[in-house]
C-alpha cells in the first residue's frame, strides 16, 4: 500500500543540515557501498513514487545543480509561494505547488502511481505535515555526529505528543537507519 | 578501563524530559522485562562505579521520592552551588560538590574505584561535560516517541562539531539503544 514517508538524514544531536546549510556528513552513507546502506538505498529507489520537498530545499539544491544527477527519476512536488521563472536541469520533472500541502499531497499520490510519497527534503514541510497528521511512516537515518548548530528537523513549542512504533533497526557503517510507524489514535471517524 | 559515559534516555525529537519536568514514558524501558532491555540494564548496574548528576535532576528526584529505589547503590555526585540541609532517603550516598565539573569528575572517579563514571542525570551537565571534551562514550536510549517540548539533551548554537564513531546499537521493545565513542582529535600533548 502506498505510504507517505518521512525520509531523511539527521544527527545524533537533531540536525538535518549543518550551519550555512553545510551537508555535514549527513548524506555520506548514501554513497558508501557497504552492504547494508547499498540496500536501504536500493529499497527507497524502488518504493519511491514521488518526493515532496520544500522551496528552500529546492532553492539549495538547485544552486548546486544538485538535482543534474540525482538518482530519483519521479516527480518533484516542491512546495512553494512562487513558481521560478526557470526550472533546475534534472532527469526527475519539478511541480512547483502554491496552494498548500494537502494539494502538494494530493497530486503526489497521483504522480506516485501506487508506489510511497516520500517527504525527503525541508524541515518546515516535514513539521507542517507531522502537524496535519499525514506521515503515516518515519525513517531517520540517525549519522554519530554533534553538529552543534544548523537546522533541526523536529521544531520545539508544539504541544503535541506523538507516538511512534518502531519496526525495523539497521546498524550500518557510520549510520543507522531507524523506521517508525506514526500510531494514529482512534477518532470516532475513522474507529 | 574506566571511562566517562554520558548516558541517558531521549525521545528522538532530542528530549530527555517532557513539558514541566515530565518523563513522557522515556524510561520506561528500564522497567520492562524484555531480554535486550534486561541485558542493558544488567550492564550498566555491573559497570557503574558512581554517578553525576546536576542539582535540579537531584531536586526533582528528592521532591518525587525517587531516590529511595534505585537499583545504583554507588556514590552520587551532585553538581551544585549550594548544599542542602537535609539529603534525600536513599541507599546511594550522596556527595554534593560546589567547585565545579572538573571536582567533581575527580572524586567521581577516586569513588568509582576503576569501575565507570556515568554522567545519567541532567543536559545542563551532560553539555558542560561535552564542551569540556571530558566525555569518553556517549550511550542514547532512543525512545519511539516526539515529546515536541520539554529538556532538549544537546544544546544548539555550540559552535564545535563533534564526531563520534558508532560502537553498539541494539533494536528492543520500545527503544533503540545506541553507543558511541566520542572521536578525540589528535592534539600536540596528545599525539
Amino acid at each position: 500500500m502506498s505510504i507517505v514517508l518521512l525520509d531523511m538524514a539527521m544527527s545524533l544531536d537533531g540536525y538535518i543540515a549543518g550551519p550555512d546549510d553545510a551537508d555535514g556528513g549527513l548524506n555520506d552513507w548514501f554513497f558508501d557501498p557497504s552492504r547494508h546502506n547499498a540496500e536501504v538505498v536500493a529499497e527507497s529507489l524502488h518504493t519511491t513514487g514521488a518526493l515532496i520537498i520544500g522551496r528552500r530545499t529546492y532553492d539549495i539544491g538547485a544552486a548546486l545543480n544538485a538535482f543534474a544527477d540525482t538518482p530519483y527519476h519521479v516527480p518533484h512536488m516542491v512546495v512553494s509561494h512562487t513558481v521560478p521563472a526557470q526550472t533546475a536541469t534534472s532527469p526527475a520533472p519539478f511541480i512547483f505547488v502554491t496552494d498548500g500541502i494537502v494539494s502538494a499531497l494530493t497530486q503526489a499520490r497521483a504522480a506516485a502511481n501506487g508506489k510511497d510519497v516520500v517527504l525527503g527534503g525541508g524541515a518546515s514541510i516535514a513539521q507542517q505535515y507531522l502537524r496535519a497528521n499525514l506521515i503515516d511512516e518515519i525513517q531517520i537515518h540517525l549519522v554519530p555526529v554533534l553538529l552543534g548548530n544548523g537546522i533541526h528537523l523536529f521544531n520545539r513549542d508544539s504541544s503535541t505528543i506523538q507516538k511512534l512504533e518502531g519496526t525495523r533497526v539497521i546498524g550500518s557503517s557510520g549510520v543507522t537507519h531507524l523506521r517508525y510507524r506514526v500510531v494514529k489514535e482512534a477518532t470516532p471517524a475513522n474507529r
